[in-house]
């Protein structure tokens, strides 16, 4: 039998040399390359569908990254199949890296200074202290709230918003669809580390941004900062909200569609930054060596974990 | 009597407004407002050769920023005047703030990003952890040392350099002369915060680029972020550096000349980060009200301070 390994984004041959690395008896293959039947285990990024439902013997999936909509987002996905997410403690420190990275450059209005550089310009602009910079972070699972303690820690106005209520020191926590609004409009940064459901796709369109607290006069609008999944984002209405000043700039990871278009706006505005979902990444060794204790368990009769 | 004010690169209304808060009472006037005479304190930033020596019946000084050499470089000034630090601790916010803004811009590709982004082009770059990327903190003073606590904490492998030996969990304490060569040894990311001084000046030259550590192949080159004094840097060789690889890229806040002149190359380059001196500002209402709080001390005829 063999472990099949899919992701629509990383470098295969990397994958490769990892699982040779940390399991060098297992046989590791990728789609196309062994029949179907001897297909017992699946490491996945993004499925295309009908991938998972084809291999007749699957006994196991890992789910790379963070959330496993990718996964379930395929309808002929075999729901008794087990499902194991593979949790990299770097991933959570790579978001939150990013995300601290994002939320500075917005404060320190680091897109008009680098507008001035590119023009030779000179000139001080006026600068909030963190304190006074409300940024809110939605989502307040492992990612969400690591960042969000972190910018809590460099003195941010922070707040969260989440499904399920949650309460953190430092931190307004809002929940829920009646708190929503409440936490749009005292938010000028907007983070976005949701789960991608059927509840929050879309969730980030022009009733959102328009909703959004305004800094003062003489600062730039309110931010939104999408690390997390394309999908949440109505891109036609976030590049409307910044062509008509709804918006004071972006950051943005993931697009609807990847690779975003070599043609497509995104890329070419001075107001966002337009990053190849690189904010976070699995690292290959980790989920390598993580699954061959996986093995070693189901070997010795035990469950599936991290 | 009354306070002169002098700054080369602060907006002077907002000054006027935040002593006329703090001071209702007091005297206050800008270089050439009032008779030398009547002045008998000054506030000030990098005043001009001669200002400080005009003033017959000064008494005190209170100095601006984080160091005293923008004061004692006019020779002169007379010495037997105290010069009072007003120290803001919202200045070492900001300093650490810009800091870690510039460090994971390097440290997670940014400019390199930023350069895809405008050809629009997606493309993931190898990206380290930052326990692999070696970050020198130059000058372990009340600015250098938040800075490097700072991003030991984000898990970045900080070493610091001083004049005088220091020692700090988790941190490489190198000291001295004698030991500058192995931290530059050990350095990618080259931060510096010294106070400037005759030992001090153009410290940062052909010599020191050429011995810091270079990132692994395929990896930017070491990279230079100067947000302290720009008499520190020999633009001339930072500019050849960047030029013939022997630095990957730099963010500098502080020039040998400023307003940076408008045609000066450091503008236009695509592995520079050019800000106009905006790192960290003192703030006029906390600068304004330590003054009353002094004013109040040498009434009751005890030492000004902080």
């Amino acid at each position: 039998m063999a472990i099949l390994f899919y992701s629509s984004i990383d470098d295969l041959r990397e994958w490769r040399a990892a699982f040779e690395r940390a399991l060098p008896r297992q046989r590791f293959c990728f789609a196309g390359e062994l029949p179907e039947a001897e297909i017992d285990m699946a490491v996945v990024w993004s499925p295309p569908a009908g991938l998972l439902a084809s291999l007749t013997n699957l006994r196991l999936v890992f789910s790379l990254g963070a959330g496993v909509d990718h996964i379930f987002a395929d309808e002929s996905f075999p729901k008794q199949v087990p499902v194991v997410r593979v949790v990299d403690p770097g991933l959570t420190r790579q978001m939150s890296e990013y995300v601290l990275l994002q939320v500075l450059h917005h404060h320190r209005r680091m897109p008009e200074y680098a507008a001035q550089q590119r023009r030779g310009e000179w000139r001080m602009l006026p600068q909030r202290s963190p304190a006074e910079t409300r940024v809110g972070v939605m989502g307040l699972g492992v990612l969400g709230m690591d960042a969000a303690r972190r910018l809590r820690d460099l003195g941010f106005a922070v707040a969260g918003w989440s499904r399920t209520p949650k309460s953190e020191p430092g931190m307004e926590c809002f929940a829920g669809k009646g708190e929503w609004q409440a936490f749009l409009g005292r938010t000028e940064i907007l983070v976005c580390l949701l789960p991608l459901t059927e509840a929050t796709r879309g969730i980030l369109g022009k009733q959102a941004f328009s909703q959004l607290a305004r800094p003062a006069e003489g600062l730039p609008g309110p931010v939104v900062i999408n690390p997390g999944r394309g999908a949440h984002v109505r891109e036609d209405e976030l590049l409307a909200a910044l062509e008509d000043g709804t918006l004071g700039g972006a950051s943005l990871d993931v697009f609807a569609e990847e690779p975003l278009p070599a043609d497509h706006p995104f890329w070419q505005r001075e107001d966002v930054v337009a990053t190849p979902h690189i904010a976070a990444a699995t690292d290959p060794d980790f989920v390598a060596s993580s699954i061959g204790d996986n093995l070693a368990r189901l070997e010795r009769g035990e469950a599936p974990g991290p």
